[in-house]
């Protein structure tokens, strides 16, 4: 077993504590109760350093062995081919699993991001605001209520895809994108309500508190 | 060798023709040599028959066998693991592949989207387009500039990655946000010259074409 380092930032604002994507990772790595440790990188000085590790200045990147890998959903997926715990083995579920991944990233969190950024800056009103508005709540959750209506986790079993998912939903939530969607909130509830999520969040708001 | 079908609509307006997905997927299919063929899906009337294979009634998907699979994302990925061309077997290339395949989906493509749609429907004024264009300009596409001036391709040989990537800069480049990138140029027009790119290009546009 080579160590596992999960590299976020030193410090962050108050707004986006419980939401950086350290999270994520966070969350996987004690669903799978593999042993890591975090380090950390400055978020007001991103210095060479931190762009040979992650080209765009981001966080978060882990470090396995002579790996070092940048961008969330692939290091989901990296952890995910670690253990059968988070992507299942079965031909069928497996491909599943992949397909709702990328759905949270590039069908989801694509809508939902912009959004959350009209919200964050107050400029939800106006023409540009309602397509990103009717994009995030017609367009993607509307349909995936359809689809959480249905069933517990995306892929069959709880996987790297609903870690995810509902993290992509929580942002939904803070803006109250999700209340005509009472079953993508009750999917929310339920991947907060798991030990590794409680554990992964009180870590990083721990992890920052620490830091003021 | 089962057979491959990728679905795509039976029509689109002239805006989107030649940026439709399964241009993605019609490219991959033509490096990888496999044969394949297409079916069409409503366009303007998008029904259960479409939900059932993409919750977002969303196109491609594409049917391998038993699998059905949405997200372009996704169908890169399975496509890659069906051989070694477009997806490096070594187990550091391989992990950069994945990598870059998630950041051209969820770093790159989540700002440059957005900053389409302000294009397209003529909001490039104003505070929230400022934003966007900060982001799409100064926070990826110079960055990606500093990495694609030291490399040919993003993960050692031409792979998944570079069809993604490719193609997310060619919408770009579209609304001249490349202009002062002239690294993230070269590498777009290095994919398009690739005989693969051109006999997909040529075959997504006679589709399309044939339906007027």
């Amino acid at each position: 077993m080579t160590d596992l380092i999960l590299t976020t930032y030193d410090w962050v604002p108050e707004a986006p504590r419980g939401f950086v994507r350290d999270l994520r990772i966070r969350w996987a790595l004690e669903e799978e109760a593999l042993p890591y440790r975090v380090e950390t990188t400055p978020f007001k000085d991103r210095g060479p350093e931190h762009f040979a590790h992650q080209p765009f200045a981001q966080v978060p990147w882990l470090t396995d062995g002579d790996l070092t890998i940048f961008e969330s959903g692939a290091i989901l997926l990296h952890l995910g081919e670690m253990s059968d715990k988070l992507l299942p083995t079965d031909r069928r579920a497996r491909s599943e699993c992949k397909e709702w991944l990328v759905a949270a990233l590039n069908s989801m969190e694509m809508a939902s991001v912009p959004w959350s950024i009209f919200h964050f800056m107050r400029q939800t009103e106006g023409q540009m605001f309602g397509f990103f508005d009717n994009w995030v709540k017609d367009l993607r959750v509307k349909r995936l209520e359809t689809v959480l209506a249905q069933r517990e986790w995306l892929a069959g079993s709880f996987s790297i895809a609903d870690i995810l998912m509902v993290d992509v939903l929580r942002l939904i939530d803070r803006f109250s994108g999700l209340d005509e969607a009472p079953a993508c909130k009750a999917y929310v509830e339920r991947g907060m309500a798991r030990p590794a999520f409680k554990k992964a969040y009180a870590d990083q708001m721990a992890h920052f508190a620490a830091a003021d």
